[in-house]
C-alpha cells in the first residue's frame, strides 16, 4: 500500500437540501438538509482510503465550522494535515426539487493570502524532505480559491516534481492549461475539460487521442480522458487503452471522475498490468454514478462490474510511433 | 444588572447567499456567501449583552457545526449552556439577487428526542434551584424543532414558573397557544401571530387592544403586541400603553421583535417608569429596522429615536375595569 498526499486548495461543504418546490420570492421549507464534507480532493482521498493506502489530506479549511471535514477525516481513516485559515470554508448548496430539477449555488471560497499559500508550500516541501513522511505520490484536486492563481499552482507542481514526487492533478479551466505547461506526472480532464485547452470539440474517439497524445508529447506520462457513456482514453509511457464501462442507471455523476482517478493511481502505484488497472478505475467510476458518492470497490457485484467493462489496447498509435 | 437565561430550543445557521440572479435548474455562481448564528433567542441575548445583563444562552445545538455559534457567544461575552446534540443544526439559506427578490429556504432543525429534551429540563431545574446561578428571568423564543411538542414548551414554562422565575416567551402557531394556557408571565406576539390565537383580524388599534386584554385576562402579566409601523401595544398589570416609533426607512425587520422583547424586558427588570420602558424598547427596535441586525443603543442618534417615539397610556381601559 502507497502513502498519498492529496491537496484541496478551494474544498467546500455541500449542502443539500431537498424539497417539494421552490418558489422564488417566497419562504420555501424544507424536507431535509444535509451538511457534508465535498470536493475532488476528498472524494479522491476517500477511494483511496477504502482501498487501503494511506492518506494525509491537505489544504486550507476555514477554522470556524470545520466540524464536517474532521468528522469525515475521522471516518475515513486518513491524517488531516488541513491549513486552518480564520473565516468559513464556502458552503455550495444543492437544491434538489421533488420534480427532479436540481439547482446549484457554488460559492467563490475563502481567500487566500500569498503569506498563507508560501507557509502552506513551505509545509509541503517540508513533508517531501522527511523521509518518515514523505508521500509516494501527490494529487492536487479541484479549483483554485480567490488569491491563489493558476500560475501559483503551477509553480507547486513544479516544486513538487523538483522533489522528485508523482503529481496528479485534476482541474479545469485556466489552472488546467497551466498546469499541463508545468508537466504534472498525470491529468485527468473529461472531454469537455480537454477540449477547452486542446481549443477544438473532442467529439470523437479519434479526436479524443489526438488530444491525448498531445498531453503525452506535452511531458505528461498519464492522461487520463473520461468520456462519460463513450469510456474512457489512457494514454500513458506504456502505451494507449481504450476502456468501455457497463452500461448503468445513472443516480449521480458526481465523484465518479474522483473514483476514476483514485482508481487509476491505485493501479498504477500498486503495479498492475496496465489492461487490468483501467479495466479496475473504469468498473469503479461506473459503479459510482449509479448512487451518490464515490465509487465502492466492496459493493457485491464489483467483480461483475468488471468483467464487464471492455478494454482493448489501440495498436495503431504504437505503429503510428507517436508513444515511445 | 440582572442574569438572564435564553432559550432557544430550535436554533439556526443563517446562510446569507448574495449573487446576481438565481435561475432555477442551473449552476449560479454567488457574489459572497455569509454563515452566522441565528434564532430569536440568540437574538434577544445579543440585545442585553450589549445593555449591560448577564447572560447565560441555552437550548440545543448540533456538535457537528457549533463553530459560528461558540464565536458569536464569545464575541456577546455571554455563557454558552447549550446542550450539544449529534448532528448538525439546521442551515437556513437566504437568497439574496441582485434585484432586490429575497428567497428563504428553511429547514426543520435537528430532531430532539424525550430523552434528550427531558435532560435539559431537569439541567434547568437544577439552575433555576441553585441561588449562586439562579437567573432573574427567562426568555423562551423561537420556534420548536421536531420531536418537541407545544405540550411539551407549555410544561417547560409551567416547570420554570413553579420555581417562581418569570418566563418571557416569543412564539407563534399552536406552540403560542399552548404557551399562553400556561401563562407565562409575558408574550410578544405580533398582531399576525395573536390574530391567530384569537381567531379575528386585529386590523385596528381597538382590536388589538381587546385581545391584549384578553391575553391579560388569561393571566399574561406583560403582553407586548407589535403591529409593525403602527406601533406597540403593552397591556401589563400596571395599565395599557401605546407607542408609534419613528418612521424609519426599512432595511430589514429580522431582529425587531427580538430586540422590542429584550428592551422591553431590560425596563422592567431595571425598575424603569412603565412609559419610559415602552418608549425605550419601541425606538430600539424601530433602531433594528433600519440595518440587519438587532437594535443598537449605542447608536449616535439613539437618544433622538427615543425622542421621536410617542407614548401614551390607554386610560379608557382601566375605565372599563379590565385592568386590576
Amino acid at each position: 500500500m502507497a502513502r498519498i498526499l492529496t491537496i484541496s486548495l478551494n474544498p467546500a461543504l455541500d449542502l443539500a437540501i431537498g424539497l417539494p418546490t421552490l418558489t422564488l420570492g417566497e419562504v420555501n421549507r424544507t424536507d431535509a438538509t444535509q451538511l457534508s464534507a465535498a470536493g475532488k480532493g476528498v472524494n479522491v482521498a476517500r477511494v483511496l482510503a477504502t482501498l487501503g493506502h494511506d492518506i494525509v489530506v491537505s489544504g486550507f479549511l476555514g477554522a470556524d465550522n470545520d466540524g464536517p471535514f474532521r468528522r469525515a477525516f475521522e471516518d475515513m481513516g486518513v491524517e488531516d494535515a488541513f491549513h486552518r485559515v480564520p473565516g468559513e470554508t464556502r458552503i455550495n448548496a444543492k437544491l434538489a426539487e421533488h420534480s427532479g430539477r436540481v439547482t446549484d449555488i457554488n460559492g467563490p471560497g475563502l481567500v487566500i493570502d500569498a503569506g498563507t499559500f508560501n507557509a502552506y508550500v513551505n509545509d509541503l516541501e517540508a513533508l517531501a524532505a522527511d523521509p518518515s513522511r514523505r508521500p509516494d505520490a501527490v494529487v492536487i484536486a479541484g479549483s483554485l480559491p480567490p488569491g491563489i492563481e493558476a500560475d501559483d499552482q503551477a509553480a507547486l507542481i513544479a516544486r513538487l516534481k523538483a522533489h522528485g514526487l508523482p503529481v496528479w492533478v485534476d482541474t479545469s479551466g485556466p489552472a488546467l492549461a497551466r498546469a499541463i505547461a508545468a508537466a504534472p506526472t498525470a491529468v485527468k480532464p473529461n472531454e469537455l475539460e480537454l477540449a477547452e485547452w486542446a481549443g477544438e470539440a473532442l467529439d470523437s474517439d479519434a479526436r479524443r487521442l489526438a488530444a491525448g497524445l498531445r498531453l503525452h508529447q506535452a511531458g505528461i506520462q498519464e492522461a487520463l480522458i473520461s468520456a462519460g457513456a463513450d469510456g474512457v482514453l489512457w494514454v500513458s509511457q506504456r502505451g494507449a487503452w481504450h476502456a468501455t464501462p457497463p452500461k448503468m442507471t445513472v443516480a449521480s455523476t458526481v465523484g465518479a471522475g474522483d473514483t476514476l482517478l483514485a482508481g487509476m493511481l491505485h493501479g498504477v502505484l500498486e503495479g498492475h498490468a496496465p489492461d487490468a488497472a483501467l479495466r479496475f478505475a473504469t468498473a469503479l467510476s461506473a459503479e459510482a454514478v449509479r448512487h451518490v458518492g464515490v465509487g465502492n470497490p466492496h459493493a457485491d457485484d464489483f467483480p461483475h462490474l468488471q468483467q464487464q467493462t471492455r478494454v482493448r489496447r489501440l495498436n495503431d498509435v504504437d505503429a503510428g510511433g507517436a508513444l515511445a
